[in-house]
């Protein structure tokens, strides 16, 4: 597919967790537009079951929403951080709940129209509960939700569960039981 | 969930498609901390399906992530515009293919960390080519491609369907699929 090349590019904001960046390029037919373009990390995101068979998910207030939503545990990577450990920590900060053992599942860019945030998503059966409690970021403050399947299918259709990775993350658990029982 | 009050709020950068915005807020905790936030008019996109079976999606080079990959139809909805329209005009714009019949399947925010940002989905079985074709976006570059839902399983491994809207369709329709074997 043809390229879009650069020809000026302007960074507008450079925050804590993005920087926006205004591109001006030059299109397939030699015309010129500009690209909106917000820089990201990326993140890590894991959806664990716990020993009752339960799905650990967290209630947190977004404020680009201005409400609460239920999601699985998700973080954005720190620098040098491998995906694998941001899961890990993420779980324990948010949920404290660990694993020993997490199975990669699949990565996604969240909305690459205008974002590079790409999104990697892990599976860990058995996730048991930390004696000690791990302190988290201190400006997020979340509450762990349990749910079985049916549960969080019926969050789904009242919008408490409302964002790609955890509507991802229960069709996928919803698939995996259709394959277990067929 | 508490909410996180604002304090302040400044807009940074005011582009054709996003609006980025720094809000001072309080926490529950009455601290005070900063979000990054994009708002973004919200996006339609159509998992279309044609008289071969095959799923209609468009490769397209994304400028945030330097590469092109292969998505499901989509764009942005235009002010006033319902999601239905919305639907039908990308898909025609992009694939000169059509519908008469669309189902609704679900909506999510795709990153609600920092954006505002929700997408509908929506399904079309037997989409039939136009007979015109229809004029698109003037900076929009797109090329239709049909994919087997195989072939797309196998696209997603090679990282060419790459977006949460696509991986989400297509694990949409192995369920489906699923389903109607079981």
């Amino acid at each position: 597919m043809n390229r879009e090349t650069t020809i000026e590019s302007e960074v507008i904001f450079k925050g804590k967790i993005i920087t926006v960046q205004l591109d001006k390029v030059e299109l397939p037919n030699g015309k010129t537009s500009y690209r909106e373009l917000v820089k990201h990390p990326g993140a890590v995101a894991i959806i664990p079951i716990n020993l009752e068979n339960k799905i650990v998910l967290v209630e947190q207030y977004r404020k680009p929403l201005e409400r609460s939503i239920i999601e699985i545990p998700a973080g954005k990577i720190e620098v040098g951080e491998e995906p694998e450990i941001t899961a890990i920590r993420e779980l324990e900060e948010e949920t404290n709940y660990t694993t020993a053992q997490l199975k990669y599942i699949t990565s996604f860019y969240t909305s690459p129209g205008f974002a590079n945030e790409l999104i990697h998503i892990y599976y860990a059966n058995n996730v048991y509960q930390l004696q000690q409690p791990i302190q988290g970021d201190e400006d997020e403050f979340v509450k762990p939700v349990e749910m079985t399947l049916e549960e969080a299918k019926i969050a789904i259709k009242e919008k408490r569960i409302y964002d790609a990775k955890t509507i991802y993350a229960i069709t996928y658990l919803e698939m995996k039981r259709m394959r277990d029982e067929c």
